[in-house]
């Protein structure tokens, strides 16, 4: 089995060329960087626009990734999606190429939905792709899902698939639900992985696993500096350092601002761009962005410029 | 060009089998049944669990339904998706096979986007598939997809794509939404349907083009005869008999309780399964419904018992 991924994640952005298709080259290149910086690689979360590929795209993506040399057991794949059939496709070909585990949104068309009809659709992947080395981490992001993982439903899936049921990251942006998931799961080989570095701290401090999160994009390694040390005596003066960095992009859309930040730092504008239904920062935007960054001390070492 | 499709549309239920594969014979069966009550197909609807199926499992059922002989006139396929690259495909398929139009959803991942980012999308696919026969049909749900479409989008799209942009099905439940895209374009070669016969009457009223409502899966042939008879006296009077019916639908989950009620009067019931994430009606749940349509006098006449 492939070790357990855990530490500082990054829900891997990934680059368009001009005409809106996926950059292969700028995508390796940048997840060599990541690695460099100690992070994982969360390919194809919400950050990823991974809505915005084709199940094939994901699929020749991650093909592209292992063969340029980026190791498997760093890789954890984004493989959920509203229909099964996608789902069950981009979770094979997860676990046949050894990746260290996939990350599960569940459906999220319809609104509503109940404990059962999650069950049962978490059930019906794990059942067809029926492979001892599927480790499933579930996605709960309410805020863009709108369909909440409840403590129930993990009970339920631990129950019927000890041995697929690997973890969990929250990405609903409120402690007292990671906190729940923690209390109720952690250290019984689920791993817990907050949805931001803002709250790296004190789920180390409550027995988690790391944290993905999309500024680890552009700050691996001081979140992944402070997962390494987080029980050191300066462990709040880095969290605070941390969050200083994260307030600054929170400030913005996220996505396009990660990406004008690594363009900026970089050097390399073309990695400005993204897919509809999403936009770039502004003129305005952009300047105030990384005039705060500047202020603020921030750099992106190793960034090739 | 193939003609407008207006009147009486169906977001066409999608038969499983118990295995939770496509139905094909089934799926040829209900359309059959629907046309010969007056209905067109708006197949891969919300009601079609569109968004439980992939875009390969969209692209077979279309061609086994061509194959079969139903007449692509009558055609109206869902196209739209989260990502650029599936709704190009699943839209150029359906020009090519001269469908009648395509109804588009907003990419419905992401939320909170801008009105820019949805014209880019719009605007990508069409030019992508680059052909004068699309006509596209916007489609308006923001209760599922979040993502609303505004009359300034609309303007916009018809400013870019007179020729393409063709209408919108209207799922809001809200009538001063319907009524502000009357009022703003209907008449102007742009087609307006209520996403629910409930408006049918007032929609025809305002210059409306018909309505494509979940319940002319079962009930299409009265929804018909209001929209070819909407000027006569019993107007109002053949509203309240939709009402009626439409009422005790709206009771219970919707997509469950369309296929109860098919299985039920056809006495097939394998038309009960669903897609996970949703789920089957209760045995209480059926026999209320059953109970409910029955005491309205309610029938689905000719279909196959």
């Amino acid at each position: 089995m492939t070790p357990r991924l855990r530490g500082a994640l990054a829900p891997v952005l990934t680059p368009f060329t001009r005409r809106l298709e996926p950059d292969v080259e700028r995508f390796i290149a940048h997840c060599r960087w990541l690695v460099d910086n100690h992070a994982g690689l969360a390919i194809f979360g919400t950050n990823s626009e991974a809505a915005s590929l084709s199940v094939e795209e994901r699929l020749a993506l991650t093909d592209a990734l292992l063969e340029a040399g980026i190791p498997a057991a760093k890789l954890l794949p984004g493989t959920g999606a509203c229909s099964i059939k996608d789902a069950v496709r981009l979770t094979r070909h997860a676990v046949e190429n050894d990746a260290a585990g996939v990350l599960m949104i569940p459906p999220f068309y319809y609104k509503g939905v109940s404990d059962e009809g999650l069950f049962r659709n978490f059930a019906e992947v794990i059942e067809r792709v029926g492979d001892k080395r599927l480790r499933i981490y579930l996605y709960n992001i309410p805020p863009v899902s709108q369909v909440p993982i409840t403590v129930a439903l993990i009970e339920r899936l631990l129950g019927a698939y000890p041995d697929n049921v690997a973890g969990i990251k929250d990405s609903s942006g409120d402690w007292n639900n990671t906190k729940a998931y923690l209390d109720n799961f952690a250290g019984h080989g689920f791993d817990v992985f907050p949805g931001s570095e803002s709250f790296l701290l004190r789920g180390m401090r409550n027995g988690g696993a790391g944290c993905i999160s999309a500024t680890a994009n552009v700050n691996p390694g001081r979140i992944a500096q402070l997962f390494a040390t987080w029980s050191n005596a300066d462990a709040d003066t880095q969290q605070a350092g941390l969050d200083e960095i994260r307030g600054i992009f929170a400030r913005y859309p996220m996505i396009p601002a990660l990406k004008t930040a690594i363009a900026h730092y970089s050097g390399d504008e073309s990695w400005v761009t993204v897919r509809p239904p999403l936009v770039e920062l502004t003129a305005e935007q952009k300047d105030s962005l990384i005039d705060e960054l500047d202020r603020a001390g921030f750099i992106m070492p190793g960034l090739a410029a």
